[in-house]
């Protein structure tokens, strides 16, 4: 994958990620560490939940998330999270269902405390291999910026 | 732990859950799977990155919150997340921090479409062994009221 800087960036860019399959051992397995809830722990305890049946843990999808958004930004010595907001789980994720990330640059400016990054604000919608939204999120992440020399000789 | 029902909290309940170690084999072993990021992958990779060291992946503590949410709460049948809002990580979390989570319900109201739920809103603080925040975040689930009957012979 390529590697950006926030100088490659405008508002209005939009990525795609690759997909990711979320199997049901995965999906038990994180929800054993991180969300032990009769609905995410077991296909037999998550039969009698609401949901009838096995589903992700929003944290695990948000993480999923995180690494397809980051393979595919791929940001020179890393994208720093510094929050996110609205973020939603509009649709269940259940086993066998196939991520993918699509990522729209929504704001960008420099960093006045460190010149050598920027900061971005992106918003990152999260669908099924249906193409139904089951996850979204408004998030800004300090990334790095070329250094003042390549800046001014592409300019 | 005690099972909770929407029932049993009002506006201004606090809650503290367990503390929990993030290991150094644990934080690597998240960021190899979620966030792949060389300040999450290795000590070497981290010690060159301007937090000079290996910190946890924001997802993680995000996670591992949930854990420490849910084992306090312990909601009959669980709770479902709706939503996160401002979601922020103020300080850094390093391998062998120790992590504490401090829930205070903020709103709570009937769920129109399903009788049998509550919406409760609640803060979630995540604070390390020298009381710092690391986490802050905002949210909103879906949690099981007393049946109707228990309700009543409770009023």
């Amino acid at each position: 994958m390529k590697e950006h800087y926030f100088d490659d960036l405008k508002v209005g860019d939009r990525f795609k990620s690759e997909s990711i399959n979320m199997t049901e051992k995965q999906l038990i397995e994180f929800a054993h560490k991180f969300d032990p809830q009769m609905f995410h722990l077991s296909r037999k305890s998550a039969e009698r939940s609401i949901f009838k049946g096995l589903i992700a843990s929003g944290w695990h999808t948000a993480a999923m998330t995180m690494r397809l958004f980051v393979q595919t930004l791929n940001f020179a010595e890393g994208a720093i999270g510094l929050g996110v907001d609205e973020l939603r789980w509009p649709r269940v994720v259940r086993p066998g269902d196939v991520l993918t990330v699509e990522t729209e640059i929504v704001d960008l400016r420099a960093s006045r405390s460190r010149p050598n990054h920027g900061i971005i604000r992106l918003r990152n919608v999260t669908i099924n291999q249906r193409g139904e939204i089951v996850q979204t999120m408004l998030a800004s992440a300090m990334v790095p910026r070329r250094a003042a020399k390549q800046r001014a000789s592409k300019a």
